[in-house]
């Protein structure tokens, strides 16, 4: 059902210094940015290698940009790290329903995230104390619309 | 300097419950469990993907074995979820020594870690609240003996 760790969530204040921080210590670019409104975010993708289904993996550095976003909550209770988990699949709809079925909070129907993707969350209380969210990449989209099953 | 994320490691009270919650409801299987007395932990390795720097990246559940165990104090300090992230290097005492020049904290010198790997953590003070662990994992320590530079 999921082929890989898509991304690891981090919660931070300042995104610049703390992409600044990933770069010049740890070595990791920035390889795309974006602001989401629904999610109350400025965000920062760091690539950090391919994956073997064709994909890749990130950090996700997410600063605030509204006191009342997720986010904001998280660091007003928590301070700065790591936010969420993220996993892959080919179909974050299915996967959901199939996950509900299993007696797990899913977190609203499938919707924008980083990159063009499509994402949903999973309740941390149901998780082990890991706010999980699943994706599925734009890419991953792509190939489902140009390679139905036959 | 780090070619993959190579594991989540994430801090709950029951090994096995929490096993058989990623293989139940996430679809990934435990392929590797054992005993890090030094680090006072049972953990188990859920290969998640392969990577494109020939490894593979991993959720790495840990269970603390004593009380005063650093895995025992953090969920006694936050109860249970993700407790570090690993990046994966060719040179683990190399890009510790480069990351301590750069006025991160490295907690200690090179380790026995899960697998076979050698491994050390960085401040989380020093990297935004991120407990950061790099691994250089035993095919890579293989390579490197078997592939001199010429």
């Amino acid at each position: 059902m999921f082929t890989r760790i898509d991304h690891v969530g981090i919660a931070c204040h300042d995104l610049d210094a703390t992409a600044e921080f990933y770069r010049r210590v740890l070595g990791f670019e920035v390889t795309h940015e974006e602001v989401n409104e629904e999610q109350g975010v400025r965000e920062a993708m760091l690539r950090t290698n391919g994956t073997d289904d064709g994909a890749a993996s990130y950090i996700q550095l997410l600063e605030p940009i509204r006191a009342d976003s997720p986010v904001a909550r998280f660091l007003a209770r928590h301070g700065e790290g790591v936010h969420h988990v993220a996993f892959g699949t080919g179909d974050v709809a299915g996967a959901a329903d199939a996950i509900g079925g299993r007696g797990v909070r899913v977190l609203g129907g499938p919707r924008p995230g980083s990159m063009g993707s499509r994402i949903t969350f999973l309740h941390p209380k149901d998780c082990g104390g890991v706010l999980t969210e699943l994706v599925q990449s734009a890419q991953q989209d792509a190939r489902t619309e140009s390679e139905p099953d036959e």
